[in-house]
C-alpha cells in the first residue's frame, strides 16, 4: 500500500464527495463497546463488551441481506438493529431487559463518535465540495450522529432514501440524482474496498480512507487499498490536503 | 394580527423545526429581479423585471399541480423552473436566448438571498432543535441554496424527497417520518397560512412568520397570521427567543 497522496489523477470535475459513515468516519466499535460496558454495569453483569459490539455489528449484513435480495420489503437500520440486539441479549443470555433499556441501548448508533480526523477535514472539504452521507443509516439516525458529532454535511442521502441498502446500484445512483449531478461528479469516500469497488462501476471517483482499526487490534480485512483508487489517504485532513481545501 | 410573541402553547415536545423555504427563509422577488435585470442588460433589453419575477413565480402553482393531480409524473422544480422560463421568455417576445443561459438563469434559484434575520436565527435554533427543508425545492436546489445563503439545515426533506409537492399531506408526512418523529414532535415554519394549515390538520405544530413584502410593496396575501398558530414572529431571530434558544 501507498498510503498518501496517492492523488494524481484529474479530480477537477468533481463537485460532491459522498461518505460511509460507519468506520469510515465514525469509530463504531470503541463507541458501542463503551456504550454496552455501561448498560453492563447498570445490570451488574460482565461480559467481553468488546466481543458483543463485535457481534451486534456481525449481525448487520445479513440483516440488510434480506431487504436486498427483496425478501423483505425496506426497513430503517434502527429496526434492524433493534431486532439484531435483542437476538444479541438471548445469545448473551441477558433476557431481563426492558424495552426502554433496549431502545435506549440501539440509540447508541446515534450517538458513535467520529474519527479524530474527521471534523476538521470535513470542514475543510466543505468550502469546495458538497458533503453528502450515502450510508445504510437512515436518515434519523444520520442526523442525530451528525448533531451529536459535529459532521457538517450539506445533505443526508443513501439507503433510506433510495429505499434500498449498499452496495445495491441504486442507493449510489439515486444519490448523485439527487445532487443534481454525473456519478463521475461524485467521489465515493469510504474506508472498505467493496464499497468503492461499486462506485467505481457505477461511474464515481474514488477515495480509500485508511481505517486498520475500525474492528479492533486484530482487523484482518481493508487494512489497505486493493485497487487504484483515485485517492489513498490516512485521514480526512489529508484528503482535505489532497484535494486542495 | 398579533404582531410577536404569542407562543404560550406548551412546545416542549417539539424536536425538529421544518421549514418552508421560499419566501419563508429566502427573498425570492429581491434576488430574482436583480438577476432578471443582469440577465437583460446583458442582451441589451429594457423589461419590467420585477414582473418577470412574478411571473415567473406565477406559473410555479400551475406547473405542480399537473404533478399533484396525477396528471404527470413527479418532475423537479429545477425541470419545472426551466419550463417555465422558457414559457415566459416567448410571452416577454425574448426568445433569442441560447440554451447555456436558460439553464444559468433557472439556476438563480440556487442562489437567493436569505432574509435579514434568517442565518443568525437558525443558528440559534439549530442549538436545541433539528432543522430541515420542508420545501417544494429539490434536492440539489436546496443543498446549493443552503451553501450559498449559509443555511445551517441539518437535512434536505420534502417535496423531491416524497416524490409530490406542497400541500400533498405524503410531503409533510414522510419529512416528519424520516426524521423518525411524530408529527407532534415537529413544528412547521412558513410564511404561508395555508402551509400552516395542512401542516397543523397532519399534526404538526406550527410557526408563522411574517412576511409582508415577500411579493413586492403591493402584497396582498398572507399578511399576518389568520389562525391561532402556536407562534406567530416576525423574524428567525424571534422565533429563536421565543423557543427559548
Amino acid at each position: 500500500m501507498t498510503p498518501s497522496g496517492r492523488g494524481a489523477a484529474d479530480l477537477s470535475d468533481i463537485r460532491a464527495l459522498t461518505f460511509d459513515v460507519f468506520g469510515t468516519v465514525v469509530d463504531w466499535r470503541t463507541s458501542i463497546t463503551r456504550e454496552a460496558q455501561a448498560f453492563g454495569e447498570k445490570l451488574g453483569v460482565t461480559r467481553d463488551w468488546a466481543a458483543f459490539a463485535d457481534d451486534w455489528r456481525g449481525l448487520y449484513q445479513p440483516a440488510m441481506q434480506a431487504i436486498r435480495s427483496g425478501e423483505r420489503p425496506f426497513a430503517t437500520l434502527d429496526v434492524l438493529h433493534r431486532e439484531n440486539l435483542d437476538k444479541l441479549l438471548d445469545n448473551y443470555k441477558l433476557d431481563n431487559v426492558s424495552e426502554a433499556v433496549r431502545d435506549d441501548l440501539t440509540r447508541a448508533w446515534h450517538r458513535l463518535a467520529p474519527w479524530p480526523d474527521c471534523v476538521a477535514g470535513l470542514v475543510r472539504l466543505k468550502k469546495r465540495f458538497i458533503l453528502a452521507t450515502l450510508s445504510n443509516g437512515n436518515v434519523a439516525l444520520m442526523v442525530n450522529l451528525a448533531r451529536h458529532a459535529g459532521l457538517p454535511w450539506d445533505a443526508i442521502l443513501g439507503a433510506e432514501i433510495a429505499q434500498n441498502y449498499k452496495p445495491q446500484p441504486v442507493a449510489y445512483g439515486r444519490t448523485a440524482q439527487l445532487l443534481g449531478l454525473a456519478p463521475g461528479q461524485c467521489m465515493m469516500v469510504a474506508a472498505h474496498n467493496s464499497d468503492l469497488a461499486v462506485a467505481r462501476q457505477l461511474g464515481f471517483r474514488t477515495a480509500y480512507v485508511n481505517r486498520p482499526t475500525e474492528h479492533g487490534p486484530g482487523q484482518k480485512t481493508d487494512l489497505c487499498a486493493e485497487e487504484s483508487w483515485d485517492v489513498v489517504t490516512n485521514s480526512m485532513v489529508e484528503l482535505a490536503q489532497i484535494m486542495n481545501t
